[in-house]
């Protein structure tokens, strides 16, 4: 599966005996990201055999522990096992902070070299497979949602300017992967010019901590599949509002709102055993409705 | 089980798939406390069904991340669950602060009062059921090892002066659980006088995280039930030098030198699966040595 989902941590502030804190490893592509990164995440990778190693990039939402509190520990680990690659994390203003603390009271000293962004709404984080924008949600603190959207792995030729340009047949694949061409003069023609633009096949919206908001549903649409918090089912909306979090019902109506194809609910409160009603609640407005289950692995698109 | 101790946590700097950081439950009499806390050991005592609002000390050897990354999630928790009851933390200079950093970037309140204690060398801390001895160990950064003395619960009655002193035997009892006396005249007496000084009746050191310091042993002795850190086998002495750590050879050295009844080694290398090899070489120098395995619990004395 070249585009999947593994839910490593599906519980909200406290945890529970069989679920952990946020914690999500996608990959689309060649691109292997780290969404949150809750206590015991590194834990959880290890337990469903995922190679940590090969996170290239961790998204932070924001900074609330259930949120943050693994990634000191990961990127310790990721150097104790002596990795060289450099890592990118985007996040709030204020996780370097935090993590150069972590580093600083131990005496740690990292392998790896570590890139760090600032996430700001209205950005777009271009990597190799996908491009990801991103938008504010709303909660007690500053809060992220992301949109990712897949970019082919190969461009698109335009046989038509080729041919006009007279660009041998046998530079069509190297063309494809972004190579830029040569014309019968001996001319450089590059590839922007001979290639379609990248368009996106399909998307992953993780939206966590916050309100419902209606105008970050239509923000985001179209959308493939849509992880939406679902803290609380509606008969709790009062305390739902009072945390700046959402129920199941909301989390379906966002489906709706954003045109999503399916719907993945995430993010319980600890008072929940059993989720069957969660389930239930959504599915009453957005059919194409499945619970997050940590340690299971789901294709996207 | 009044003495009892439970294994949260025994991997060393980055954990494996069966092995958490480190982490201990102990509970000596009324006294119920926690011995660092590593990444998911709020995780590992929901699934042990530890109910930690009981836990009322947490002791923390130094501030290497595998020995508090899970404070800051744990103390959360214990506020998210409505806890009352204060807490005392004892941790190195340094700890108040990156715990404040958390909650501060999370906007978080606390329900309760944490009160801070800054660890010394030659520290004696006196809580209900137990006096705690602390004591400087070697490793990269400061760091402190723990022996804990049992008290007996009740008094012991010091019946010639009880007699003497005209002491009616129906005050006896309350007089053993630290009341004072009445004589015959109306005086009281208090009761210290009445008393014998309360003796310790088994301890229990912590050692991890340190080179092997024979003087340590020294200082520590007499010592029921040892647990000291393992890191490595004897054929690594070189790497346990250069990580300030110790073997199991060195651990076993340690129970000798300071007369202890028991040994336990626990803080493995995640480069061993296996674990006889580490009980093997131990034991050959300290017979009664036993491994920490997650989960378990055992009677102290």
């Amino acid at each position: 599966m070249n585009n999947r989902l593994t839910f490593l941590g599906t519980s909200s502030a406290t945890p529970t005996r069989v679920r952990f804190h946020s914690g999500q490893y996608l990959v689309i592509g060649r691109d292997h990201i780290l969404l949150d990164c809750g206590e015991g995440t590194q834990n959880r990778m290890l337990e469903f055999g995922i190679n940590f190693q090969k996170i290239r990039y961790i998204f932070i939402s924001h900074l609330h522990g259930d949120h943050i509190l693994g990634l000191p520990g990961l990127l310790n680990t990721m150097s104790l096992n002596g990795r060289q690659k450099e890592l990118f994390i985007y996040g709030p203003s204020g996780l370097k902070e935090i993590l150069q603390m972590h580093f600083s009271s131990g005496s740690a000293y990292l392998t790896y070299e570590i890139h760090y962004n600032e996430l700001k709404a209205g950005q777009k984080i271009e990597l190799e497979s996908l491009v990801c924008n991103v938008f504010e949600a709303l909660h007690r603190i500053p809060c992220f949602s992301f949109k990712i959207e897949e970019l082919r792995h190969t461009l698109k030729l335009n046989v038509g300017v080729c041919e006009k340009l007279g660009i041998d047949i046998s530079q069509y694949s190297k063309i494809k992967e972004v190579a830029d061409g040569i014309d019968k003069s001996g001319r450089v023609i590059p590839n922007q010019e001979l290639t379609i633009p990248i368009e996106p096949t399909g998307s992953y919206a993780y939206v966590t901590d916050t309100l419902f908001l209606s105008e970050l549903a239509m923000k985001m649409a179209p959308v493939s599949v849509l992880y939406h918090e679902a803290t609380y089912l509606s008969s709790l909306i009062d305390r739902a509002e009072k945390t700046f979090h959402s129920t199941a019902e909301q989390a379906a109506e966002f489906a709706k709102l954003c045109g999503a194809n399916r719907l993945i609910l995430g993010h319980f409160s600890a008072r929940y055993d059993d989720l069957e009603e969660h389930l239930r609640e959504a599915k009453g407005i957005f059919a194409d409705t499945i619970l997050a289950v940590e340690g299971q692995t789901i294709q996207l698109f």
